[in-house]
């Protein structure tokens, strides 16, 4: 990196995860940071389970440590680790990014709110449509919860795992802001078409959804990190409008710098 | 800085003190570890002394990170928080960098040798000789436990609390390297004099020795991280060759890098 500070003064953020070396927040963020001007850096930090509540107790001692970006597999531990979180987190019972506050550690999650945000920027209005989603893990809740939070009026949800869909989709159910149901690989009548799973990388790959019944009327999102995957080729044949991981994976770090550096 | 490689590989080293934002290790240590092509950089840590037992314990489970420099004022309390020390370290009952082993972690303390290797590189030879030290406090037990190490016949130490200087004359007499014992402000006689005091560092402050007892024949140290206090300019216009802070200070840099790169 270049024209970074780095001195006594500097700000530090750790991103804590187990293992650490794929992050890309190091870079990332002390790049958004300095470009808004703060002297500070994000600093990887490698941390097994085990010990993440003995790490905590470390963090919440050190002064100059305003706030963490929390990876693989931390997110569900530090729903117990911080002082308050988000409601947000709290129906997803995870939490990806943590900051100081006056009353203690505020825990908060933006993966899903990344999807949406990114959905957004490329185009896409959510308010009273018909969306369909793939994938009910940890990327797919918080993209569900996000898009009723967004304000879709209908949410279908796909998962090879049967219960784990319906468990999201009876948790989903009780906000009573959207008509929630399970979904099929047909994404026909939809107008949102979101894939959270890793299907659809590579060419040849199983798609999360029947590509031959995607139309031009259907926006299509995806989570995997790549520009253009096999999914959003095919999305994108079919006269689809898309938005792809990267700029979700953009969003969420715009998200994070925005919150950590608001007071 | 320019050109620095921060990522989810880089491999940490903190610098923990309280307060922390006056230290220059943050850019030192990171510059020279990458100008060594060492992915690591050294991240700046404030914590008070009533938490470090706490701090370290979450040190010791952070996996990426492979040592410690110690500051103000915790050099004391890491003699207790290493789980093995120096015998320079035990002697002083300090420490100033630590790194992880396979064994634990070990604890080191530089400030004397710095010294003594910043001396050297300037030219003197200290073997035999007859040296005198103006300081019995921190800096000023590192220096003269460094010089008795390094083999001179004659030690003066002076410091105006004669209880301190008295201590340290004792317990370096019980290593029975050297003669050492009380010295005065006149400096003749000796060949190699060393101020570690705050003494001498601008125009008209009280020198640590008698300047105009300088002779051609003397070597002269300073802590003091100037490049040419007053204390040093007397010392060049009677002739002397010199030995000044920031050249301790460098010294102490490479030899906590090498130290910390050592496997």
């Amino acid at each position: 990196m270049d024209n970074i500070t780095l001195n006594g003064s500097t700000r530090v953020y750790y991103v804590v995860g187990d293992p650490i070396a794929q992050v890309k927040s190091p870079e990332g963020m002390t790049a958004a940071f300095q470009a808004k001007g703060v002297n500070g850096v994000c600093v990887p930090t490698h941390v097994a389970p085990a010990d993440l509540a003995v790490w905590m107790q470390g963090v919440r001692v050190t002064k100059n440590v305003d706030g963490l970006m929390i990876t693989v597999p931390h997110k569900i531990a530090f729903t117990e680790l911080c002082d308050e979180i988000s409601d947000t987190a709290r129906f997803l019972n995870a939490v990806n990014v943590v900051k100081r506050t006056a009353d203690g550690w505020y825990g908060d999650m933006f993966d899903g709110r990344a999807q949406v945000t990114a959905l957004r920027q490329n185009g896409a209005v959510l308010a009273g449509k018909k969306a369909i989603l793939a994938g009910a893990g940890g990327a797919g809740s918080a993209i569900a919860y996000a898009l009723v939070e967004a304000g879709v009026a209908e949410l279908a949800i796909t998962d090879t795992d049967a219960a784990r869909r319906d468990s999201l989709i009876t948790r989903l159910q009780s906000l009573n802001q959207a008509k929630v149901y399970a979904g099929s690989s047909d994404p026909s009548g939809f107008e949102i078409v979101v894939n959270a799973t890793p299907m659809g990388m590579a060419a040849g790959d199983p798609l999360p959804f029947d590509g031959d019944k995607l139309t031009s009327r259907m926006f299509v999102g995806d989570v995997v990190t790549y520009p253009d995957t096999a999914w959003l080729q095919k999305a994108k044949a079919q006269g689809c409008q898309v938005s792809n991981g990267l700029d979700m994976f953009a969003a969420v770090r715009d998200l994070m710098v925005v919150f950590l550096l608001d007071d």
